[in-house]
C-alpha cells in the first residue's frame, strides 16, 4: 500500500494459509453537495418523506389543478366513481355506527362533565366535515372516551362543571378550537412525527390506565352515589366510593349490573364470532331503549334511579360567539386544547393507519391531521367538543362493510334525525346504563396480550408501559403520559450515550467479519483488533467511546503473546451514520493515543458524511490517506497482512 | 434455497455474466443470554465502561487493599516514588501559579460579589484537598471565572450582596456545599456522562458569551462607575454604562486602560513564544504590586480611584456553622449549587482530560468528580466558595513544568503565607487593575479559530454554538446554556426520527454493495431493491421508515420495465444496533405491504438483538426463516438470483 491507486491487486496470505488474490477497492470521497442542496435534502427528508408532490411531476396544469383539489378535498377522489352498490354497503355501516354513536355520544359527553346533548352535536357536524376532508375509508368520527375524559378533567381543575356550567361549556368549546388549531398546524407544518413519540408501549399503558380511571368514574352512576369526588386518581375515587356507602342505591346497582352484564356478554359474542359484530354494535342502543322503557314504566326516579333528564331538541346551535379568547382562562384552554388535541390525534391517526394497512391503501398522516384539526375548528363553532376517529366505532364501521367516508354521512344524518325528533325519548334513560356503556367501551381498550408480548420482547418497553399505566391511575393523566414519554426519550438518549461496540472476527474460509460473541465460529486475526461502532458518533458519546476503545486495546495488550503483538486497530464504520465536530476530535485523540502505543488506526467503509467531515477537519490528510481507508474489513486485513509480510521479508533480507 | 443448510454452494450467474462459485453462510441466532445477565452487562457498560476493577483481578488481598487505597487516595500512587528532582519542578510551577492565583483569587471573588479575601481562602484549602484526592498531574485548582460569575449572579437575584452581605456570604458557602455534594454524587453514582451533554460547541459558545458578560461587568471598575446595574445581560449593562457617563473617572480609566494594555501585551508575548509563559503568568502579580504602590504614592483614593480597602489577616476561619439548610433560601442554594457545580465540573474535567491526553495518562472522570466534589464540601466549611481546576492556571502549571499535584501544595503554602503576613499590602490595590486582570483572563477563553472550524465542519453545531453565545449575552447564563443543550438533544432526536436510508448497488467485479449516491460506479441489480437502514429502529422512526421505504418501492415500480420487475427488497441491517417492540411491528407491516405487491422482504446481517426480538415476536418464523436471512448482500443477491433462474428454467421446461 505504498503507492495508493484506485484498485491495487496484491497477493496475500490468508489466515488459513490458502493463497488467494484479492482486489483492494478504494474508499472514495462522496460527490460534492453544496450546503444549500444539503439543507434542501435534509428538509425534504424531515418534512416530506412521502414526497407528496411526486404525483404532480410531469402533468399538465389542468391535471395538476385537479390533483391539487383532490389532495385537499379527498372526497373529489372517490365521489365521481361512487355507485349505488357502494352506497348500499355504506348505508348499512352508517346505520350500524349511528346506533353505537348515539348512546356513546351521550355517555362520553357525561364523561367530559358536559351536557349529554353536546355529545350528539359532536356526532353530527364533525362527521360531515370529515366526509369532505378525510382520506380514511374506515374512520368513524365523533367524541372518544380518552379525549373526553382529559378535557373534562383539565377544565374541571379550575372551573366547576356544576356551579359554573355555562363558563365550563364555553371553555370546552374554546379548548376544542385550540385543539383543532394545534392539530391542523401540526399537519400543515408537517410535524406529524411528534405523535410518533407516543410509542405503542406508552399508548397501551396509557389507554389501560385511562380505562381504569374512566371505569372508576362510572361507579358514581353505577352505585347511585350523589356526592362524588372531583379527583381522578384511583385513591381519592376509592375513598369517595366507600365514604359514601350510605348513598349506594340497590335499585341503581341492580339495573347497572344487569345491563353491564348484557353488554359484556354481547361484546364477548362479537369477539368470538366476528361475523356477529352487530350484536355488540347494536347492544348499547338496545340497552338504552330497554332501560329507558323500564325506567319509565317503573317510575325509576322515584326509586332513586338517576336519569338523564330533559334534553333540548334541534340541531347544533352556533357557538362561535361562545369562544373565550381573553381573560384568565386563555392559558387553561390552550393547555387543555394541546393535551386533548394530541391525544385525539394519536387515536385518530393510529386507527386510520391500522385500517389503511389492513385494506392496503396509503394514509397521509399530515393530511389526516389537517382534516381532524379543521373538523374540530368547525366543531368548536357549532357546539361540538373535541372529536376524532374512534377506535371502537371505526372497527364496527370496518366490520359492517363501510366502503368510503360516506358511512359517516349516513351516521350524521341519523344523528340529525335523532336530534330533531327523538330527543324526548332519552329523558328517562338511566345514567347507570350510560355508565355501563362507557365501561364496556373502555374495558375493550385494555389489551393484555399485547402488553404480555411487549414484556416478552423488550423489558424496557414494558417498564415504559407500566410507568404510563401507574402514572395515569395514581398521579394524573397528563403526568402519567409525560413521565412515560420522558422515559422513552431517556432510553433513546442512553442508547446514544452508550453505543454498542463489537469485536469482529473472520468467519472461516470467507472474507466476512462478524461479531465474535454472536458468531462463535468467527476467529480473531492475530495482530489485528477489529471493532465495529454501531451508532452515530457525537458529543454525547465520545467520552464513552474513547474509554471503551482504550479498554478494548488494553485488554488486548494484556493478553498479547510474542508473535501476536497488536499492530492495527480496524474500526468498521458502516453503522456510523453521522458524526459531529466532537466526533471528529475523537478520531484525532484516538490516533494520538494509538500512535504512542505503536498501533495504527484503520477505518473501514466510513459513510459519505463521515469521510467529508474527517477530510475537512484534517488538513494533514491523516485519516483520508488511502492506506488508512478500506472498503471492507476483509480487504483491509488482506492488504495490511501482505504489507506487513513484505515489510518483515525486507527486514529479514537486510539482516 | 429450498433446502436451507448451514453452508450451501450454488452456481449463480453474476450480473456481469462471469460465472463464479459462492458460499452462502447462514445467519445464526446469537447464543442465549439470560435477562439478568443482559441487565448486568448493560449496567456495566452504562456505569463502568472503563472497568475500574479490572486491575484488581487475580491480585492477593494485600495488593487489593493497597490498590484500593491508591484508588481513593491517588497521592499514595505517586508520593512513595516522589523525588527531590520532581519537587524542584513542582516548586517552580507552584510558585508561578501562586503568583497568578493571588491576583486572580481576589479578582474572581469580586466577580462573585464576595469579599476579596474569600478568593484567597478558596486558593488555600481546596488545593490541599486536591493534592490528596486528585489524579491529574497538571490541574491547578482554585476559584474560576465562570463558576464565580454564575454563583454571584444567581444568589444576587434574591439577596443583595451589599445590603445583606452576611446572608449573601452564608448562601455562597451553602451553595458551595451543595455544589460539592452534587459533584461527588455524580462521581459516586458514576453519572459523569451527564456533563458530556455540554458539547464542545456549547462550551465554546457559552464561554465566549460568559467572557463578554464578565468583561462588560468590569466596565464598572474600569470606568470608575459607582451606580451600576445588577443585571448581567448586555443591554441593561450598556445602558447602565452610558446612563452613568457623569460618574466616569478619567484617572481610573487611564490606570485601568494602561494596565489592561500591559496585561494583553504580556499575554500576546506568551502566546507567540510559549517558553516565555512566565511573562503572562507573572504579569498580573507585577501589575498588582506596581499599581498598589502607585496608588499609595499618588494617594489614589483622593483622585476617585476606587481601591480594595482593608483586608482581614489570617488563614481561613471555619464556616460550617454558617451553612443554612433551612429557611426560604434552601431552593436557591440547591439550584445555585447544581448550576455552578456542573459548570465548575465541566471546566475541571475538560481541563484535566486535555492535559491527560497531552501527557498520555488516564484520567477517570468519575473519580475526578468525587475529588472536586469533596474539595468543595471541605471548602464550604472553611470559608471557601466553589472551586475547580482552572483552565488558565492549569495551562501555566503545565508549561512551568509541574510533575505532580505537589505544585498545588506549593501554591497553597504561598497563599497561606500571603494570608498570614501580606494582606495589608493589598489595601491600596485599585479595583480597576483587578478588572483588567479579569478581562485578560476571560478574553483568552474566546476561541475564534475553534468556532470557525466548527462552522466549516458542521453547520448545525455552529448554530448550537451561536445559541449558547447569544443566549448568554442577551438572556442569561442559565437560559443560554439550557437552550443550547436543548437544541443539541433535539438534534439527536431528529437524527433518530429521520434515520438515513440508502440504496445500495454492486461495485463491479466484486460482491461488495455500497451506496449508489456515494460510489458512482456501483450499479443496480435488476429485480432487486437493496436498502440499508442506518439507525436503530424504534417508536420514534417507524412511521418515517415505513413511508420512506414505501416511497423507495413506489419509485422503483414507476421506473420498472418488462424484464426488471421488482422481486426482492433486501434490507441491509448491519447498522440497526437495536430495535424495540414498535420496530418489530414495522417489519410485520412492511412484509404485509410487500406481499400484496408480490415482493419478498429479505434481511441481511441483522445483529444479535434484532434477530432475537424478531424471533420472539414472530411465532410463524416468517422473518427468521433461513431463506429470508443472509449474512451479506452479495450472498443474498447471488443465492436469490440463482433460485430465480432455476425457477424460470423449471417454468420454461414445463412450458
Amino acid at each position: 500500500m505504498d503507492e495508493p491507486s484506485t484498485s491495487t491487486s496484491s497477493n496475500v496470505m490468508h489466515s488459513d494459509f490458502v493463497e488467494i488474490t484479492i482486489d483492494v477497492h478504494q474508499v472514495v470521497p462522496p460527490p460534492h453537495v453544496s450546503t444549500l442542496q444539503r439543507i434542501k435534502i435534509k428538509l425534504k427528508e424531515t418534512f416530506f418523506p412521502d414526497d407528496p408532490i411526486r404525483q404532480f411531476k410531469g402533468k399538465t396544469l389542468n391535471t395538476k389543478l385537479i390533483l391539487g383539489a383532490q389532495y385537499f378535498f379527498p372526497i373529489l377522489q372517490w365521489l365521481p366513481n361512487y355507485s349505488f352498490n357502494l352506497f348500499k354497503s355504506d348505508l348499512v355501516a352508517g346505520l350500524t355506527i349511528a346506533s353505537l354513536a348515539i348512546p356513546q355520544g351521550i355517555s362520553y359527553a357525561k364523561l367530559a362533565t358536559l351536557p349529554p346533548i353536546i355529545g350528539l352535536y359532536s356526532s353530527f357536524v364533525p362527521p360531515l366535515v370529515y366526509v369532505v376532508l378525510g382520506s380514511s375509508k374506515d374512520l368513524a368520527v365523533g367524541p372518544v372516551s380518552i379525549a373526553s375524559l382529559v378535557m373534562g378533567f383539565m377544565i374541571a381543575e379550575e372551573v366547576s362543571p356544576t356551579t359554573q356550567s355555562d363558563l365550563f361549556i364555553q371553555l370546552a368549546f374554546t379548548s376544542t378550537f385550540f385543539a383543532g388549531i394545534f392539530q391542523a398546524t401540526l399537519g400543515i407544518l408537517r410535524l406529524g412525527f411528534i405523535i410518533d413519540f407516543l410509542s405503542k408501549a406508552i399508548l397501551l399503558g396509557f389507554t389501560a390506565g385511562a380505562a381504569v380511571i374512566v371505569s372508576l368514574q362510572q361507579l358514581k352512576a353505577l352505585l347511585g352515589i350523589t356526592h362524588f369526588t372531583k379527583k381522578m386518581a384511583i385513591i381519592p375515587v376509592m375513598c369517595s366510593v366507600f365514604d359514601n356507602i350510605h348513598e349506594w342505591s340497590w335499585e341503581t346497582i341492580v339495573m347497572g349490573a344487569s345491563f353491564l352484564g348484557i353488554l359484556l356478554i354481547a361484546r364477548q359474542i362479537s369477539i368470538r364470532k366476528p361475523q356477529l359484530f352487530w350484536v355488540s354494535a347494536g347492544a348499547p342502543l338496545a340497552c338504552v331503549i330497554i332501560s329507558t322503557i323500564l325506567t319509565f314504566v317503573i317510575k325509576g326516579q322515584k326509586h332513586s334511579i338517576s336519569i338523564v333528564g330533559k334534553l333540548q331538541q334541534g340541531i347544533n346551535p352556533a357557538s362561535a360567539d361562545m369562544l373565550l379568547f381573553s381573560g384568565d382562562y386563555l392559558g387553561l384552554t390552550i393547555k387543555t386544547g394541546i393535551v386533548s388535541g394530541i391525544l385525539a390525534l394519536t387515536e385518530g391517526i393510529a386507527v386510520g393507519r391500522t385500517f389503511a394497512t389492513l385494506r392496503n391503501y396509503k394514509l397521509d398522516g399530515n393530511k389526516e391531521m389537517m382534516a381532524i384539526g379543521f373538523m374540530n375548528v368547525v366543531g368548536s363553532t357549532t357546539s361540538c367538543y373535541v372529536t376524532t376517529g374512534s377506535f371502537s366505532r371505526s372497527a364496527v364501521n370496518h366490520n359492517a362493510g363501510a366502503k368510503t367516508a360516506m358511512s359517516n354521512l349516513v351516521m350524521a344524518v341519523t344523528v340529525m334525525v335523532t336530534l330533531l325528533f327523538l330527543m324526548p325519548l332519552f329523558r328517562f334513560t338511566p345514567n347507570a346504563v350510560l355508565g355501563a356503556i362507557i365501561i364496556t367501551a373502555v374495558v375493550g381498550l385494555i389489551d393484555i396480550p399485547a402488553a404480555l408480548l411487549i414484556w416478552k420482547l423488550d423489558k424496557f418497553d414494558f417498564i415504559v408501559l407500566l410507568t404510563a399505566f401507574l402514572g395515569v391511575i395514581f398521579i394524573s393523566v397528563q403526568y402519567g403520559l409525560a413521565l412515560a414519554v420522558g422515559l422513552s426519550i431517556f432510553r433513546i438518549l442512553m442508547q446514544i450515550t452508550r453505543p454498542k461496540t463489537a469485536m469482529l472476527g473472520n468467519i472461516p474460509a470467507t472474507t466476512i467479519y462478524r461479531n465474535i460473541h454472536h458468531y462463535k465460529e468467527a476467529t480473531r486475526v492475530p495482530g489485528f483488533l477489529i471493532l465495529s461502532i454501531e451508532a452515530p458518533i457525537n458529543f454525547a458519546n465520545i467520552t464513552y467511546l474513547h474509554e471503551r476503545m482504550l479498554r478494548w486495546i488494553e485488554e488486548e495488550e494484556d493478553t498479547k503473546t510474542e508473535n501476536s503483538c497488536l499492530q492495527y486497530v480496524i474500526l468498521e464504520m458502516s453503522a456510523v451514520s453521522s458524526i459531529d465536530t466532537s466526533g471528529v476530535s475523537l478520531f484525532k485523540e484516538l490516533k494520538v493515543a494509538l500512535e504512542i502505543k505503536g498501533v495504527e488506526l484503520i477505518l473501514v467503509n466510513p459513510l459519505a458524511e463521515v469521510i467529508e467531515k474527517l477530510k475537512k477537519a484534517d488538513e494533514d490528510n491523516d485519516f483520508v490517506r488511502p492506506d488508512y481507508l478500506f472498503l471492507t474489513v476483509g480487504e483491509a486485513v488482506a492488504a495490511l497482512s501482505s504489507a506487513r509480510k513484505r515489510q518483515s521479508q525486507t527486514i529479514e533480507e537486510i539482516e
